[in-house]
């Protein structure tokens, strides 16, 4: 029945009929701006009746190229309240990638914030469907760009329909928004999110038992807009009327430090590379964090050793999670249960540092390379295979579905063990875990183990061929500034043998300046075999 | 896609795998006994394939008489998991409904609690689709009644399969539970509840912003399983792996202190009569029940002066709730908006004794008797409409439905205002509304005020006919023990005068000793009606 529909015009309409007053605070070019609701769904409902008169049609998709701010967040509302699909196209990519990405999507219309707009000229000549240039800017001029026809999204909305009325007919399965993620090899892969997908998983982000999400929160997402809908953040924040601060364009490390402190805010999100470089900054200077309730970090295995610091030193509560592009992507969330949190504080921070427990809604099972479920014992390692209403189940137009999506669950090339209690913890992907010898061995925690050295800021570990053993772990190191050229190799591996068998323990150690980075903040570690193929032919 | 439905095989799945040690405290006729979930998902299999062995077919109805205990809390999964519907039976009405309702659902099977079994075979004759009784007893003996055939429900999972499996191919619009409500005249009516409602009701019981049900929650549900599925704490509390104390039959305000008390409860549900009672016990005797996060009260409007003393004396937070058994029931819970903590103590009774915010999920308008949706200025009245995945759509076989369910929108009659932050307060029943001198005036309204006098225990006030004015309140009041004999109808009204213009103060006041209540402990107001026309028959 329609009027039961899980759609998402009802998370703007109880923003702007209940939440009217409360407050989105924007960071742009031109500083800071401070909307209500209610003028936020106004402007989005302006937005909406903007795409309509330049052509957009229900089912059409609508690029978005710009960073965490009030008009990413408009058109998050106003392209799929409206039946069209919001696709967030990540800035960070090559221009290839870029251009590839938005032809595959066939984008007709594209939103792009001013300073971006290089970044999509360069590529311009290959885009093959869009029809129209939506420029963001704090201004009203007509953009100066050979972009063409490009509009400016002030003007645009001035000159639209502030009450334009969203269709009541939308089905819960249309789709509402894309995403691209990055493959290993090839070009990125789609993934398509519908009405009820958005819907369900803001529900799931709004548990006491997840992340809970709520009214009383003020939400600072610094994972960005074009990163799986910035974890879902702004959805479920507008639907609950929670107080969001957007960060706008090039953040720092100093600035997350300033936001946090100037807003109280409550609660944050972000790949761990962001809570390094802010633990910097804080080692660095003072500030009062004292408002949040927990840092969100996901996109990888964030170090016990980070997650100590934090939650013993500087008293904020840490919530590691996990998902993926391809499950929306809010999949565990390490909360203890009751009963564990009378144990011990190191064998907590243990428990805490691991993915956590399967948030309700999903069903998921652990497999070997037999396709057998693997033992709950947090030793056996499988690779985990999720399902339910907000993971995906193929790709957009794409022949590398057949290889993720099998049976109906989507494996998701994550090597996990699952301990007694269902805790999930990321062991590896399945292409960097190192095999030595016959036996596996995860890259991940031994980066954990290193980065526990206070020496050490970041370090990747890879497998580097080996005639003897097939492959050997490989660890480069970054070293913090005060340790530069003060530390052997020997001093990195020697902490190591308490805790690992002797074959885990790495062979070499390689200094370096920077661990490469994927667009958002990952290790690239594909980059670093190369590297070291590069070094081995130039020795 | 099958895997993504939203059907409640996944809540009891999840409770038997990561909270397997979690425990479920039932009280029944035989005293305390302790099971854990994976005992409990166990003996519910059990359940299930012994419904299947008795014959119980897809969609078919089974009917509980029973009180909160483990048993039924397995019956609550193992019925609807399985494909049947769990039809839950309002012990306390009379024997005509009762063979009504069971009759009208076409119960194949009933689980009864012994304790019970006399009101079913008092109705036995009656009841013409019933092909078996299982007898829900602490002990194994064959049941001793004129039932037949009548199985005992401990060794029928004795003999059961401990291994079935629940189907996996239920959609998530199938019936899974159904429950009778009493109606102004005639017959109960009945709905159904499909699975994908029951899942949405209990993520929304979920949400940190409505109720939070939580894991670490140890939840108390008073209000009976056979009204409204407990407002659905059975479910979300199992999906979740919430410690619950069933508190089995006949309890007392006594023996709700002692268990709040023994077994540290986080939060607990009931009608305001229930806590009514509690204060007095309260009173008498020292309990400490700090543990309590939330006492959930919902059914009818809690008075306001009730909500004082359970937050001021005994610094216990209410959680103030509206639902009907066609909302599933949540609708409206009242929590405070963040910028609505500040404001004095006074004012904030005064907003969180309303019922409150609508439930992320739901839709609702308030419309006057032309149909017309009023304002939201706290003052006009009219009717509430809710419409949304957890909200029914017609009665079962009723032609009742006409005049309830209206364009896709349920008709609730109950009269309330909602105010400009968007909280709902519930002025009264439409029926129960009084029409004085072409204006309306609200009985919980002079009800609440009435009980917030310390001399007063319970008041309900009614419309009786005035030739010139149509209608006028008339207050019944039962006074605490202390006060009886000691009080005028004057020191009864004369406090009202501050509060309500002249027109509103009732005509004159009755003493009584108890307020009739309906089965499910909310006011009579038809058999006050009655016994007035009676009382001025007799005069």
């Amino acid at each position: 029945m329609k009027h039961s529909s899980l759609t998402m015009g009802q998370m703007i309409k109880r923003a702007e009929t209940f939440f009217a007053k409360k407050e989105i605070i924007s960071r742009t070019a031109g500083g800071m701006q401070t909307f209500t609701y209610k003028e936020m769904a106004e402007r989005t409902r302006r937005l909406a009746s903007s795409l309509q008169r330049l052509g957009i049609k229900r089912g059409e998709k609508v690029g978005t190229f710009a960073w965490n701010h009030h008009r990413h967040l408009e058109a998050y509302f106003a392209i799929p309240c409206s039946g069209a699909v919001l696709h967030t196209i990540n800035i960070r990519l090559s221009s290839q990638h870029i251009s590839y990405i938005i032809n595959h999507a066939e984008d007709k219309i594209l939103l792009i914030d001013e300073e971006l707009v290089p970044l999509i000229e360069q590529c311009r000549d290959e885009l093959s469907n869009v029809k129209a240039f939506i420029i963001m800017s704090d201004h009203k001029e007509p953009p100066t760009t050979t972009l063409s026809p490009a509009y400016n999204y002030e003007r645009l909305l001035e000159e639209a329909d502030p009450n334009y009325q969203y269709p009541d007919d939308l089905d819960e399965n249309d789709p509402a928004g894309m995403c691209y993620t990055s493959a290993t090899t090839g070009n990125p892969k789609g993934v398509i999110y519908s009405h009820r997908a958005i819907v369900l998983h803001s529900l799931a982000l709004g548990l006491a038992d997840s992340v809970g999400v709520s009214e009383k929160d003020i939400a600072l997402p610094i994972v960005p807009m074009f990163h799986v809908n910035a974890w879902g953040l702004p959805f479920a924040g507008v639907w609950f009327g929670t107080k969001l601060i957007m960060p706008g364009p090039a953040f720092t490390p100093k600035l997350i430090a300033e936001l946090i402190e100037e807003y109280k805010i409550t609660i944050t999100a972000g790949v761990p590379t962001i809570w390094l470089g802010l633990l910097k900054e804080l080692q660095a200077k003072k500030y009062d964090l004292s408002s949040l309730r927990s840092i969100l970090c996901g996109g990888s295995a964030a170090p016990k050793a980070m997650i100590r610091v934090f939650e013993e030193q500087y008293k904020i509560p840490f919530l590691h999670a996990y998902g993926m592009t391809e499950t929306s992507p809010l999949a565990t969330v390490s909360n203890l249960k009751s009963y564990q949190e009378n144990i011990d504080l190191e064998k907590k921070l243990e428990l805490r540092s691991k993915q956590g427990l399967l948030v309700p809604g999903l069903e998921m099972k652990v497999v070997n390379e037999k396709g057998v479920e693997v033992e709950w014992d947090g030793k056996q390692m499988g690779e985990l295979c999720l399902r339910g209403p907000w993971i995906v189940t193929e790709y957009y137009n794409d022949e590398r579905t057949a290889s993720s999506f099998k049976d109906g669950w989507l494996h998701t090339g994550d090597v996990v063990t699952i301990d007694e209690e269902g805790l999930l913890k990321i062991v590896d992907r399945t292409k960097d875990l190192i095999k030595s010898g016959g036996e596996w061995i995860s890259s991940v925690d031994i980066e954990n183990a290193l980065m526990a050295n206070e020496a050490i800021f970041e370090a990747a570990v890879i497998g580097i061929p080996s005639e003897k053993w097939q492959e050997r772990p490989l660890a480069y190191v970054v070293l913090h500034e005060q340790y530069k050229g003060k530390v052997t190799v020997e001093e990195v591996l020697q902490p190591l043998s308490a805790q690992f068998a002797k074959w885990w323990i790495p062979d070499d150690v390689i200094f370096i300046n920077e661990i490469p980075k994927t667009s958002v903040g990952k290790f690239l570690k594909r980059d670093l075999r190369e590297k070291y193929q590069m070094d081995k032919i130039n020795q």
